[in-house]
């Protein structure tokens, strides 16, 4: 597991390292938050990113959080005091460990598990939520395509249905997209059903 | 705010308690983990639930998470000790916040933060996933009806359509359970489309 640690300061990303070097883990590398440094650790492919914020301005903490949202990997971070409206935005970020004022050596472990689960957990669900809304919004376009085809040719819905799949098949292309294209046509020639 | 503290050993509790108390909580009720003592939460209606569970054996905290799934209500979960397969037990049970080796008193009030944020964020995303798997599921009930009526009575889509909602009108339903009556109606009849 390859593990990259975002720390400006030298004394606590060691007590980062040290709780990962006794857990077992060497693939570690750590980088200062400073000039294009996100593009750095995204050609590293971490597995999961610690962020040691210590105590973050308010800047800081958003500049983290938008480097969070593009990382788009487990992430815990680390702060030593937090408000209500700092954890709020940390959880709306996707920060997988929000750990406030724990930072100690054997408790690194648990908190690197617990990013991977839960990032693991909620890129599931939202994985569910995209499938089930583009099926929705799949078959929404295909009923506008059979309603346009059925109006302008009095094809039946099967049949109509039938002309988009060959369509489709003659074409190389999912039914979703002849679809789209005959509805963009049909708006473009002012047919309109 | 209402917290209900699941808890076998009073010193440990007392740690709890204090942090709430320094953080401005005062309804606070200690609940011990023995005899129908979830549906006494339940009646409680909490707004965040602590347990703590000290040196949990696998029974015990497989035990707490049936409890915290049935609860449906922001849990943060004190162990002293941790494993990865109870890292995923617990983030599978839908825990808000899992603290291995963190009870201080002065941490209680970020992670109770936490816990409500994170499980209103889960929350949220699964009512999400929830309202599109039901729009999903309504179509494809609505478009078999709809088939049925064009087969059976030789309608147009839009009439089909028509004489659903018309019917779900009369009837004071909703168009989607008119259509499942249909559906079963037809398969009863032998009918089928």
């Amino acid at each position: 597991m390859r593990i990259v640690i975002v720390d400006d300061s030298g004394e606590r990303a060691d007590v980062l390292e040290e709780g990962l070097r006794d857990a077992g883990y060497d693939d570690i590398h750590v980088v200062p938050p400073r000039g294009g440094f996100v593009s750095r650790i995204e050609r590293m492919a971490p597995d999961v990113v610690l962020m040691d914020l210590g105590n973050p301005s308010r800047d800081t903490l958003e500049e983290m959080l938008t480097v969070s949202r593009a990382l788009a990997r487990p992430i815990a971070m680390f702060v030593d005091q937090s408000d209500d409206a700092m954890i709020g935005a940390a959880i709306d970020a996707g920060v997988s460990a929000y750990v406030v004022d724990g930072l100690r050596r054997e408790r690194v472990k648990p908190i690197i598990d617990l990013a991977v689960r839960r990032f693991n957990a909620f890129a599931r669900m939202q994985a569910e939520l995209h499938d089930a809304r583009t099926q929705l919004a799949d078959r929404k376009t295909i009923d506008r395509a059979k309603a346009i085809l059925m109006a302008s040719r009095g094809l039946t819905e099967p049949d109509a249905y039938a002309a988009l799949r060959s369509a489709a098949m003659n074409q190389g292309k999912k039914i979703v997209e002849v679809a789209a294209a005959l509805i963009s046509a049909s708006e473009l020639l002012g047919g309109g059903a």
